[in-house]
């Protein structure tokens, strides 16, 4: 059985008051609301988690999501879980101000949607995927298509789903064949085959609404050629009720190594009306806002599933006596073998740096829009595919350790860390893989720039090294060291980058190492800036001991990759 | 659908005659076989797996062992499998001249135990175990047993089990508390509960030899208390036929993530009869016979896990097709992206590290054997637990890796390569976790010896690289820098390692990755000697151009782990 799920509450409330010297949730809301309103929201939405969705964690794996007679049934409970999860009104928590929904920072909505993601990850892509198309459909639409659709979702009403993939066009978005014919009438004819769609169908909610790419008449090849479109599961009426049965049917669900409680399902448009967003040929960029709220959310999601496997190691490695503990006396639970004392503290490391990036690219987005400042908004838009694809690469080893802990326990599936495992492992493929996030990154946002976004992201790990050399302690120092030993291998690396700018096929064969080089970088400084946090305070109780200790520890066995992976990135293509 | 299998027949004609810049087939036969003959015995090994044990990988993973009435039902076409097995002589392959088995080099068996678990791992695990019995009733068996049960495991009539684990004594043998009571005929009754026994019962042959440990009465606490014996399923009489059921009953299959087709099986011994094997307190020796053994051969099921997903990445990368590939005209498959060859190549890199190390161990086996030489034999053991820790470890790392290429589509379980995914992740935790291959490696054979073991073999690696300097090339030299620098770190680390001889828990604390630093850079050392090999040949073909591509490879993404790992071991335990 899965261990309980405990939200990491205080993990959020020194990142929103302390971790970064200055309260950002002040900041982003000009101080309507403060970090410990933050933090209570936070453990609001973990005492729900804990006792709404992470008990069906393990019947979502058992039972999965089943096709019967063209449509999908969710696992037992799935659907009161979703009513209640609308009721407490955590999905218009997603939704921005302007679409109606609370405008919360998007510090605190990072916490929510780590929390989702730990108790049931099956679950949490409902919500990460409507999520994304409210943010995508408050940007876009039309006041028509607002008011009958975007306002059901975010009252929880409706759920989302995101329509790009289909079987010749997966990383290629330019090869989508699904046309959009207009009728003369405003509507479009919808017709194609998708796969790959999460939650493309369930019995949790009255309706569903596609966002669908696809290909009007005459349009160009490529990407260029693609237009947005929302298709509801059922058409809805003048008056906003549900009219007819769209023709958009589910053809399968998919059986998959993990997340079975989430349904991925091929969807077949014959006809089906669709409703323009946008401008014709404005596909890309519509749907972009999206999939950008999607690969943000992956940074939460592998957060949390990461965290989850965490505790279900603790728990187990707390309770387990075997063999005599090397300088304890007496008996001493598994937790303390030097071994799985390292285990865990590198998965508790890891945890703190993916769970503090996510909230610093939060926060830099708010940042962003408050300011209009174009380098704030670089930034920002810098570390997306960074968070997305480090943290999940990292996120799906880490669940490999959370196994290690148990032992052979750990291969039995009744004992339930193996499920985290198995859910990690899509991670670093949907909503784009590493490779294309890295393509991303290396393209759009180091050599396009010559690097001057990635120089600007070190300026500020050296101000942070400053600091800590200024902070004084052992720890305050080694770190130091290390962080700035890791901030010249990240210049070299960087410079290698721009350099292979002419060279296309050399930067694409190490781009890759590359991001994850400067994901294992922002999460050393992540736990620098803790230990910065830490020193100002006065006094020093166990989490100050225990911050340390992990910022210690990630400095010694995480940190040292990017020496490795410096070296892996300067070699270019293997010949 | 799983790819289908080919046996890597031309890597090990190469390992064989080749690599170690002799025929190590010719010198372990004094001349009998040659690397010809050797590389033959491993291409009808192929061809057998490929035609009778490939084709059932799947219907092992769907349909899984399971307990009917209180016997093991194993899927269809495993009991006819095992019969061809047999009827090829492939059990009598493994066994050693002395047990009445064909006496083939450790390197040719290294060859073989990598094809059976390539082939099928859940299968591979019956003959795995069988072979190491048949190696520790070789060792310690009477006459008598020998006549009675060695004979019947070695002609393959009947298979063999290890009995360890219990409830409460997993990595803490000392915990056992089954108990071996006289009965005053010679015999003894054996009682209590052991779990995680592979292949602990079964449909396939007629009788199965267990091999338990056990404390007899009176005997001391802990390990030094424990014996060993024979208890069979079927008791055996006089004239050698099959009698009575023995008091041994299977209670329970266990539901695991992976390798469903072998029964991992829970055995209640209700007084049943069991033999001494060698004398009462000696268990624990007769039975670490069988233990090297399966450790060694984890090190085959590592690479032959590892191959297999290698192979069913590379058709499926050879075969889609999907957007246009950088620096290349007209349509060409993903695995020529630049990101998806750095898979391919980052997964053969590490599969030749691997098998080449799997030979090297076997092969230094039996010149321990030839030449009596107790350095060499030392040398031997040192590798062990490094063979079976490092290439278990970064075999998952690898599977996960073989899923990537596949994008969406590996996360689909019916595309099978999900399935070495979950298969993989027991290799780390059975026949001893990493940690414990840690702790055997730190103590007994670098701390205890002052770092003796791991001088000889830097030593080694020197002068690799004074032959790659001799041998010239570009990538020779690029080889010979990278390995130069790499020792270093591991001299540091192994410094550091001894250093902490006096503060235990700072060495345990880094075991695992000073295991790793090891392994990894054996695997380096490994694509040395193909490099010098390779530039003694007259002539370069396409092989040879491959094998330097993957030394650089190798060299410049995997062989710089060194160097974190070394920053890693000096640290000790975070405190």
């Amino acid at each position: 059985m899965a261990a309980d799920y405990q939200a990491p509450t205080a993990d959020y409330a020194f990142l929103f008051g302390e971790a970064f010297g200055v309260d950002i949730v002040a900041r982003a809301t000009g101080g309507e609301l403060t970090a410990e309103d933050g933090a209570d929201i936070v453990a609001g939405a973990g005492e729900f988690a804990a006792s709404v969705l992470a008990p069906l964690q393990t019947v979502g794996d058992r039972e999965g999501a089943r096709l019967v007679d063209g449509q999908v049934r969710l696992p037992e409970g799935f659907a009161q879980a979703y009513a209640a999860f609308v009721e407490a009104g955590w999905v218009s928590a997603e939704a921005p101000a302007s679409a109606g929904g609370d405008g919360l920072p998007g510090a605190v909505r990072a916490g929510l949607g780590e929390i989702w993601n730990a108790s049931n990850a099956a679950f949490a892509l409902c919500w990460l995927l409507t999520a994304g198309q409210i943010h995508a459909l408050d940007a876009a639409a039309s006041d028509e298509l607002r008011e009958t659709y975007l306002t059901k979702l975010v009252s929880g009403q409706w759920t989302g789903t995101m329509n790009l993939t289909e079987p010749a066009a997966g990383t290629d978005l330019g090869a989508i064949r699904t046309t959009a014919t207009p009728r003369g009438d405003g509507t479009y004819a919808i017709r194609g085959q998708k796969i790959f769609i999460t939650w493309g169908d369930h019995d949790v909610a009255e309706n569903i609404v596609h966002l669908v790419l696809a290909r009007t008449p005459g349009a160009p090849e490529g990407a260029k050629g693609l237009s947005l479109f929302v298709a509801p599961k059922y058409l809805v009426d003048a008056d906003g009720s549900l009219g007819a049965r769209n023709a958009v049917t589910t053809v399968a669900v998919e059986h998959k190594l993990g997340i079975h409680g989430s349904p991925t399902c091929v969807l077949s448009y014959e006809d089906a009306t669709g409703y323009l967003v946008g401008e014709v040929g404005g596909g890309l960029a519509g749907m972009f806002v999206m999939m950008n709220s999607a690969r943000i959310a992956m940074g939460f999601q592998a957060t949390g599933i990461a965290d989850r496997a965490l505790q279900q190691a603790r728990a187990y490695a707390a309770d387990r006596i075997q063999g005599r503990v090397l300088g304890r006396d007496g008996v001493a639970p598994i937790a303390e073998h030097p071994d799985v004392r390292r285990l865990l503290l590198s998965m508790r490391s890891q945890v703190f740096a993916m769970r503090a990036l996510g909230v610093y690219v939060a926060d830099l987005f708010d940042r962003a829009e408050q300011t209009e400042d174009a380098d704030v908004l670089a930034m920002a838009e810098f570390f997306v595919p960074i968070l997305k694809g480090w943290s999940t690469e990292d996120a799906v080893a880490l669940t490999s350790d959370a196994i290690q802990v148990h032992g052979g326990m750990g291969f039995i599936e009744e004992t339930g860390v193996a499920q985290h495992y198995r859910d990690a492992r899509i991670m670093p493929i949907y909503e784009g893989t590493t490779a294309i996030q890295s393509n991303d990154l290396i393209g759009r946002k180091v050599i396009r720039n010559q690097g001057a976004t990635a120089a600007a992201l070190f300026a500020d790990i050296e101000r942070t090294v400053d600091a800590l050399r200024a902070a004084g302690g052992d720890v305050a120092a080694r770190t130091a060291d290390r962080l700035e030993r890791a901030v010249d291998a990240a210049r070299r690396a960087t410079a290698a980058m721009v350099a292979f700018g002419s060279s296309p096929r050399d930067a694409h064969a190490v781009s890759v190492p590359y991001l994850m080089l400067l994901g294992v970088l922002a999460g050393g400084w992540m736990h620098a800036l803790a230990v910065v946090a830490v020193a100002a305070h006065e006094g020093a109780d166990e989490a100050d001991a225990a911050r340390l200790t992990a910022a210690d520890f990630y400095g010694a066995h995480h940190l040292p990759r990017v020496h490795a992976l410096a070296e892996t990135v300067a070699s270019g293509e293997t010949a």
